[in-house]
């Protein structure tokens, strides 16, 4: 651990807390996808490779140091939370048609469509399959809802596609499902498996729902003010497939309105109109008010778990928040 | 009741038996369906009126009667049982690229492929939410486990596409997978919820895996002896797409193997391809061997539940047995 006058108190980061686990909660998901078919070993191997930061997970043990912790019984949890999210991701690019993810190609433009639909499917088969072996019935029911939400959430995204009119509201509505219940979840799983007190577990849901919220948020900014090396694929690529987040949503409704939609309702979009919009929402204050909103999230995190014991792993959720503070600022 | 001197004994269909629980079992799907997604709930409509025998869900009440039937209980598992087939029914859809399903269009033709991946994942998310309600761990792991090998089962197929090597072996172990499992589980899962003794259940579970083994094989006899008109898809077209069924295969190791070959190797089929195809493989005797191989699954089908109690729901699994018998004479 190390002392941070600039956080005025302890930094410590999850890995310190909880990376051995997390080393063995990849040994496990590793174990866990063997399977006799082998493109479906290669394409999930790749996959897991790809890295990630395991955010979930470390949202599952963390939960779990506030209760009576039990790594044998977490550490196939955590896996799942993760095997879902795997699950997820391919079949969300296939959606998106991405052939970039993480700068590594994906499922389908490596295997196509027909074997990443499958291997979805099996990693959804496979997160039930092992919360079948080793949680409460109201954690399965706890997941099962999740899934069905993040699909009705990936449905409302896809059909408000290229929607001028979409609210903030829809949007919040939307990025609860897609990303922010499984980060409540996460927590939630975590703390109901250590049997914390009902509070608690219901602080630590809260708590992964605003960071989640607030970790979406600050996804979607990076589409405008990110650079496509580090984040793995080229900016402004949500708006130019139809998805319209948050700083574009405030551009379309602030005073640059007119020319956002002009642009908008072009038959196709070339370097230059990317370049224009991401002025523009800048320019429109889009940015400064995804960052205002992200950070009353964060707050609303914080302020969940202020009363939780003062152990390490609050610490590391804390730095959690601060971690993204910082990349919203 | 009928008597029936043709079968020597009384023709129960199953429908006779438990025809008001399937009713019950598909407003029971009917209503943990709806969904805030209209899209969905509308496609999902469709899906469940475009018809279907429910066979699955009959065979999980069949198996129940067999032991302490408790439909309360059992017609939740059985609405779960059709809920993933037809979550199954979405996915194959989207690699075959299907157009019709049971004469309607396909969820994915009417409401493009990125719908159908998440109605499927909806579907899957809907099945094990169902079971985490109202199952043991036992039945919860063995669908898992069978959702698992269905996709193993799917991607095996989509892997041995336009392979003229690909054996009688490997199909069948495929169709095993792909189809009978799920038969197998249906029977299971009913029997195992009634508390059935061990050996009541393992004899049901093997009726069900041989019964669609027969079935799958049956079903694909059709797309070289079918009427389009009834099957609802044209006649060729799994052949056409690349996969090769028993037939099939049975002909490309037969004397005509070298003609079944040179039109395979095309580079396109036109009609008069697909209809050489099928007179090569009525001639090579592929159609009589698929029937000489679904009767003697039907066999062991048979004989697997013939000393089970001589109940209505014995008479009705003879019934679906004979009922297939005859479609494949």
């Amino acid at each position: 651990m190390l002392m941070s006058s600039k956080n005025k108190g302890l930094t410590v980061s999850y890995v310190d807390v909880i990376g051995d686990e997390l080393k063995r909660v990849d040994e496990y998901i590793k174990a866990s996808l063997l399977s006799k078919q082998k493109v479906l070993e290669v394409a999930l191997k790749e996959l897991l490779e790809a890295g990630g930061k395991r955010l979930r997970p470390a949202l599952v043990l963390l939960s779990g140091k506030f209760g009576r912790y039990d790594d044998k019984k977490l550490i196939p949890l955590a896996a799942a939370v993760e095997i879902l999210h795997m699950a997820t991701l391919v079949h969300d690019d296939i959606i998106d048609d991405s052939k970039m993810r993480r700068g590594r190609p994906t499922v389908q433009s490596r295997w196509g469509k027909d074997i990443a639909v499958f291997t979805g499917d099996f990693l959804f088969a496979k997160t039930f399959l092992l919360l079948a072996h080793s949680t409460t019935v109201e954690n399965m029911q706890g997941l099962s809802k999740v899934v069905k939400a993040i699909c009705e959430g990936e449905i409302a995204q896809y059909q408000s596609r290229y929607d001028k009119y979409v609210t903030v509201r829809q949007y919040l509505k939307r990025i609860g499902r897609k990303t922010a219940l499984l980060f409540a979840l996460s927590c939630y799983v975590g703390a109901h498996e250590s049997k914390c007190p009902k509070n608690v577990e219901r602080c630590l849901r809260e708590f992964g729902f605003n960071f989640g919220m607030a970790f979406q948020i600050t996804d979607d900014l990076l589409d405008f003010t990110g650079d496509a090396a580090k984040t793995g694929k080229p900016v402004g690529s949500d708006f130019v497939q139809g998805v319209y987040t948050l700083p574009l949503i405030y551009a379309i409704n602030s005073s640059y309105g007119s020319e956002v939609i002009k642009i908008l309702d072009k038959e196709s979009y070339g370097p230059e109109d990317v370049e224009r919009m991401i002025e523009l929402v800048h320019a429109s204050g889009g940015i400064e008010y995804g960052k205002k909103l992200a950070k009353s999230y964060l707050n609303r995190a914080s302020a969940f778990i202020e009363d939780l014991a003062p152990i390490p792993a609050k610490a590391a959720l804390k730095n959690l928040v601060d971690g993204l503070t910082e990349r919203s600022y």
